[in-house]
């Protein structure tokens, strides 16, 4: 039994600071880093990738649309081609950080507005993945030690196409968010989405690392896989939350590790 | 007798286009190529990045303060630690784009006002050397098959910090520019700044890579001895001033060939 | 007999310069002005705006997501409220630099992927009418002298949406795009999508201003009834092709003028 | 004895917030509202906008360098052309939503690294100068309803210009820092640079405004003649300090006024 925990970090921009990515990076096993298109600039993004080093956690690329003013949370039609550059000019300014910091990159994770455009939208998952899979082939790979995972929903557009290109996929599961009798997430803006209270998080994250299930809305409980559970990080109690959540896998013997971790 | 011709290119931003950069990599050796700060979007990274490929020019960052709407010709003070960190940022980012073409970096060169500024801003330019050095020396130092040069003002702070550091570094001249007697460059609003007769250049160019020596404004004769020399792209007849120097050298016997080829 | 003629301009930027806006501005008699969100830095908006008066061209505020890096041509799906208050500020900002000038703004036109969208998105297009009615109504619209009007497509729900607000709409007609028998245009992607002939151009203009009617592509006879003719400005002969329609506009008797000037 | 109390608020940017613009605008009496070119997206300045004026608050623009990453505090050496035009851009940007609001703006603040090189710099003070007044004599003029003043640094060369220009200008005092024997504020690496007692502020904003005079930090009394105070609004205390001085006024009979109310 084994299980990596993801937060989103690196969301500060200059004056503006965000999240506590300082207690974050000490209970989370994988960070995703802003790249600075929705979120974080260089000299955060050396900070971030430093404090995850020290703290052992793998280091992820969250790559946005380019729209710092909606903070990446805005579908933006963007032509595939054009996409996939952003992708990997995203990833190549972080991977930079990050070796400042002497760590390698070990995976790709969209955000915002691009993580639901690519569970639906074929020619933008296919172009986010198109630029991952160059950058694992070519001689940029060598910079992060292997190819780079990639971290989504699972049964995304992104997550097939990337499996296709022979990439390492890793599905997560959200153990705050209310699950369907299907097995997708309720909308926010529907009744269950969110749940909230501590203990029955950490219960959620507990059985669904453990028992690979989840309990739906409905009341049924539905089958998950996940190689990741996403903690949220800009919530007031997100740290508190993340702790519970760490505290009860590791007292359930779950084995609390990256996934990029051998 | 070799030298090396550079040029900046990669200077087109989204709908906007500058410059012949298809002509002007058909004459130079190395291209200084915009990495998104003052130019160039990740698109336009990637063509230009394939078309030096093509025909086997050698890849240098063009970084330079983040300033879009200045084109990176206006100084900004901007603190040394983080103008280390825009720097790291925009080399990872270009590098990228150029693993898609299959090519490594060699070199990093500033841009505009931050070329200037590193000339005699000792902080500036030492915080440009540390982001160069760190990636000179970290993991990503493999994603270009080996440490990075540095290409800049002879006698500059730039050039003195980088060889302090063990980085090589390559000086360049301007067959284009008049010469005081003292080897500086005639400032722009002088009389005698600009040498503007193609074939006058093109003699200028080859005294320098073959004499090692100009004759500077005064009419004395005046020592350079240049890695690399500097064609402009931004000027009407950019690509034929570029034409005119590498004719001439080869027919003056001078290998044109980048720095950074063996 | 009467109408106006309208373009883009002002859609340089820092260093890029886009469109022969000189040559243009002898030609049309409205200005759609770029607001700085896709194009146009506050030093090319003064420039533009007096090149426009001293022709006595109207001053129309042509805006935009805030999207550079795509010149405004991505749909940004933003939310209602943020877009009303990205309308209303480059509204206010472009108008500092008309008053610059000495003259009022007259209009406001969608631009690029916004001026797609405002045709169906019934929020989108709201938004844009509510700032536009907000800026009409309150103080500032005392520094244009009156009420502005909105520029865009017949039938969208832009027009309506601004025409229920009690606002002037000005309804546009291209005589150099194909014409579906519904009267709609033709989908650039379609054969039919584009008339390149000037002579053609200049006769579908007349035929547009005189007679209210246009050839479709399948050959009926559609009604159209434009307040405005749209040139575009981006084309390499775009002011070659303006010309022609004015000049045969003029051979026909019709007034071009403004349908900002009384 | 009156006084202006003013604070700089509006500089959240989309998903970053930052100050208590709700609570300091329930005690100032001058709002120096960003303008969206180092912070202040524009659904903030709509939101600040309105606040103010339910609290009665006078509304500034508070122009900046454009430099979002770096919030307006790193010198750009701009050409006074073009920085002209970015004053007068953000200033019609901020009126356009406060006109939304129903409130004309009543002056112009530099910001940051604005602020401080306007004192010394003739050529960017000239400029800042030259768009208010543009925009104070012009149609658009009428939008706040007569000519905008200009709040500095007395003895700088912006009132200088401002006064020269005709335009009202108002000085500034600040409260909480040192002051030398000659009047200038002791530079912030500099002991005695920051007075950070509460009651100790509001004992020297009293002195400041009754007796127009301030202990230097060599124990001299200095003559100072404010026709406002500067009240910091990013510091964590910085509310409870505004509300401490403006106690301390009321308390000293001191009308607490903006300066721009008749």
């Amino acid at each position: 039994m084994r299980i990596d925990l993801n937060a989103d970090v690196g969301e500060s921009f200059g004056r503006w600071t965000l999240g506590d990515d300082d207690a974050l990076l000490e209970v989370v096993t994988s960070a995703n880093v802003a790249c600075g298109f929705h979120a974080g600039d260089p000299a955060t993004l050396r900070r971030t990738c430093a404090t995850a080093a020290r703290h052992g956690v793998a280091l992820g690329a969250q790559v946005s649309y380019r729209d710092l003013a909606g903070f990446g949370r805005r579908f933006v039609d963007v032509a595939p081609a054009d996409l996939r550059d952003d992708v990997a000019y995203q990833v190549g300014g972080l991977a930079a950080l990050a070796a400042a910091a002497g760590v390698p990159l070990a995976y790709v994770k969209p955000h915002g507005a691009l993580y639901n455009a690519v569970v639906h939208h074929e020619a933008q998952a296919a172009a986010v993945v198109e630029a991952v899979a160059e950058l694992s082939a070519g001689p940029l790979a060598r910079a992060w030690g292997g190819p780079l995972a990639v971290l989504g929903l699972p049964g995304s557009a992104l997550l097939r196409h990337a499996a296709d290109a022979g990439l390492r996929v890793v599905a997560e599961a959200f153990a705050d968010r209310g699950y369907t009798p299907a097995g997708t997430l309720v909308p926010r803006a529907e009744p269950g989405a969110l749940v909230t209270d501590p203990a029955e998080v950490a219960a959620r994250a507990v059985r669904m690392a453990v028992d690979h299930e989840v309990v739906a809305v409905d009341g049924s409980v539905v089958a998950v896989d996940p190689g990741s559970l996403c903690v949220h990080g800009d919530s007031p109690d997100a740290v508190g939350l993340a702790r519970a959540v760490r505290t009860a896998l590791a007292a359930a013997g779950v084995d609390v590790r990256s996934f990029a971790t051998p």
